[in-house]
């Protein structure tokens, strides 16, 4: 099922190119949609059968007519791998610094959740003069409390899954000065719940920046797959319901610029655009 | 004026050594401390009259029959300084590498808000072969949403202050991973309202593991005082009502050990401890 915010914080399911409004079936406040996605989750095994009934038969308008938005808008925590795929890596490590990144090393980053977006905002880079990169990754967010969950357990904890672009200011400050600029952190363009992403690990994902493709990778080249980083984050410290974990970007991170489009498309979820405005943006 | 949260998220007032119920009076869910905390900041100009006169003649219980519990019990986001006085930079510099920590050069980072504890609470080792650290530090909350907000107009958006203990694992991890164990971040012990604190940034205060001091400096020795790690901090993101800002620690840090009791005390503010336990803990 996906599911998705649009409007102002309606709650809706999307079936093909339409979305059907389902909030009264799920006792959805909009003026708590954080709380109210949680209940959701908590409450999903229950009121699944009563949406997917709903859903055959209500309203609907076509996709192109609403505005989505941010499906997890207020996370309590956003917690990152930092270098997750061995050829990330090597780009990382040959460009910036002769130190070894690696993902044993680093554990995770934190990002500000003041920091999310939604498909079609627009991200502001901060700086003329600064170096600020894309990076694709694919996200989950987690449906019930959990503290040293092992990885093959985590599957259990996981509602769903978007795609996240983590945007990066290139330098040495820490990770998480580098990362929470507002709208740094744009998501969507809904969750796809677990039992219809199937295997989110092996998974393809692009990137383009205007038409050039950029990335192009498959969490099957995770190095901590969804499931052992859930593992090691879950190892450190509880993950509560609506949380988000992204997974680390693969190769191809490059600069973005004022006027740019950047659009992230994933296997057996979709895709969303984001423009690029503010200051020009370093190279 | 002293706002505490007690006995499973009640809301109340210290005076002296006593502490005096006021949930009725702020509209207080004690299920939603957070945003009830939210809501008593947003409207404490029209409330703080009121419980000026309730607590004159209110009923009081001693603190020592209650329980104290973090005053900020789940903020959005913790962003704390990592070297912000310059002895403690000597000593991070001298003791882990040859890079310049600098606050300038680092920014900020984030600690995970799953790690508040309260006063009282227990600090649990995660690891018995790692050196874990005691850091002293000021901390206060946010009393409403802030972006590019300069230094000399901070004082208008911070609501209070209190004592942080910023228990950290030492290494080559990112810091919000050495910093974001559950029970890595004892806060209290209440918040103290930025009228009755007057100037922040000449505060003294101290820390001691067991009988031992430790730590004992005085905020205007900070990099960036709280005013101007407001204003760094709100150039970068949005800091949401009941965020904390956490300054950064003095010199004096060192490891502790399964057994020690850590207690920090504040000038104008007042003095909570916490217990240690888990694995041994490394020197």
């Amino acid at each position: 099922m996906k599911i998705a915010l649009f409007n102002k914080h309606n709650i809706g399911v999307v079936t093909e190119d339409r979305i059907v409004e389902i909030g009264e079936l799920v006792s959805w406040q909009r003026e708590n949609p954080q709380q109210s996605l949680q209940y959701l989750m908590e409450n999903f095994a229950e009121l699944k059968p009563r949406i997917e009934q709903y859903v055959t038969s209500a309203e609907s308008v076509p996709l192109s007519e609403v505005s989505l938005q941010a499906p997890v808008p207020n996370p309590t925590k956003i917690v990152a791998a930092p270098v997750n795929y061995y050829l990330h890596q090597d780009e990382m490590n040959a460009q910036f610094n002769n130190a070894e990144f690696t993902i044993e090393k680093l554990g995770f980053f934190l990002k500000a959740p003041s920091s999310i977006i939604g498909p079609g905002d627009t991200v502001r880079l901060p700086f003329a003069d600064r170096r600020t990169d894309h990076e694709a990754e694919l996200a989950f967010v987690v449906g019930k409390r959990a503290k040293d969950v092992p990885a093959a357990e985590a599957h259990q904890y996981i509602f769903g899954y978007f795609g996240l672009l983590d945007i990066t200011v290139r330098g040495k400050e820490d990770r998480p000065w580098r990362k929470s600029f507002d709208t740094f952190t744009p998501i969507g363009p809904w969750i796809v719940t677990a039992d219809e992403v199937g295997n989110p690990n092996e998974l393809g994902f692009k990137l383009w920046v205007n038409d050039e493709l950029r990335q192009s990778a498959n969490t099957k080249d995770l190095i901590y797959d969804c499931y052992k980083f859930f593992e090691a984050a879950s190892a450190v410290m509880t993950l509560e319901p609506g949380d988000i974990l992204t997974t680390g970007t693969p190769e191809g991170v490059g600069p973005i610029q004022k006027g740019d489009v950047v659009r992230i498309q994933l296997e057996r979820i979709g895709e969303f655009s984001v423009a690029v405005e503010g200051k020009e943006g370093g190279k």
